[in-house]
């Protein structure tokens, strides 16, 4: 059966974004630094058709995070736009061929019809996250469903019991405050390390939720 | 020049001690499995003066950590006794023997005479870190300086730019609420990622603290 997996990029104080996040700064401040690991990487620059880059102890990290994954449920911060409802002027963040190549199911309260760009169609859920789930996981096959983010929905799933692999890419960053990986979760989350990674200005923590 | 050494196991979301802590549970609640990886290591019993245990990937990490410490500074939380002024009754939560063998600074508001355990001197200081520090380092000499916690004394220092050495043992555990590293510091803190070990059911990153 395929898993649900998380990946993400963490301060060393656990923010995945900083404070004050907004249209013009969607990660919040000094958010950036927590991807600067990623977007050095080859395997990174490839997967969005550019040149160059490192090749490193990510690199197998950043193309098993890539790897089998068939569905991606994001929440409306990543997808972008504000909050209330859609206007259909706003298509994302992601531009006219947006990265993920696969299906993608943006979480919010306000409906709209899907948009497809280039080979990405998102689909809006307004049921919460566990019909988005039935519908990712449909659209995934045998493949896995990622949870993209942000921190408020991979908190949602981890304290429904719906992750099954969360791995943290650790980086030497203090953001101080922003959207707070595990905020509102309790000793309930059981996790087992699967693995750690040493890389250059990352940390990359594998663990599998076992409850 | 000797050093300022911090290292301290934290739960995956950041937690050094669970919340509610008492004289019963000093730890908090949950807080003691942040401690298994270390108190099941050979290297650990064996300086406490007991047979048996581990030899793992954090041997050399625990032993790294043990190494060359002049003097230790903590705050009243980790000596216990609660808060107040002192009973001389309270001799600290470490037995007639405590593990520490060297020079003990404990930060308190309420003066109190040094205390003699066995080769440990606890010395009672009430002007803040920087005197207690001054202390530290002048009873230290050549040796380094470890600041034993809890949080809130380890989050001072870190404010204050006087850790040189930052070590997270960060561990699969999740509890959910308590004393929480980093907690109020801000991004002025740069940490320049030293290493990261792999080990059973712990891992070790350590930092530089830059500024």
């Amino acid at each position: 059966m395929s898993n649900v997996r998380v990946h993400i990029s963490v301060s060393a104080d656990g923010y995945v974004a900083g404070p004050n996040q907004s249209r013009e700064n969607p990660l919040g401040e000094g958010g950036e630094s927590v991807h600067e690991w990623w977007i050095a990487l080859k395997a990174w620059r490839e997967a969005h058709g550019m040149e160059g880059g490192e090749v490193n102890a990510s690199t197998p990290v950043a193309e098993e995070v890539m790897a089998n994954v068939g569905a991606e449920i994001m929440g409306r911060g990543k997808f972008g736009g504000g909050p209330g409802p859609w206007s259909d002027d706003w298509q994302g963040w992601w531009g006219d061929d947006p990265p993920f190549h696969k299906p993608v199911f943006v979480l919010t309260h306000h409906e709209r019809e899907p948009l497809t760009l280039s080979d990405t169609t998102f689909t809006f859920v307004t049921g919460g996250i566990e019909p988005a789930l039935d519908q990712a996981r449909e659209a995934a096959g045998e493949k896995d469903v990622f949870i993209g983010g942000g921190a408020d929905v991979i908190n949602q799933y981890l304290a429904a019991g719906l992750v099954d692999v969360l791995e943290l890419h650790i980086v030497p960053v203090v953001l101080g405050g922003g959207a707070r990986l595990f905020d509102g979760l309790g000793p309930g989350l059981a996790l087992e390390q699967v693995r750690a990674v040493e890389a250059p200005g990352v940390t990359h923590v594998k663990y599998r939720v076992a409850g």
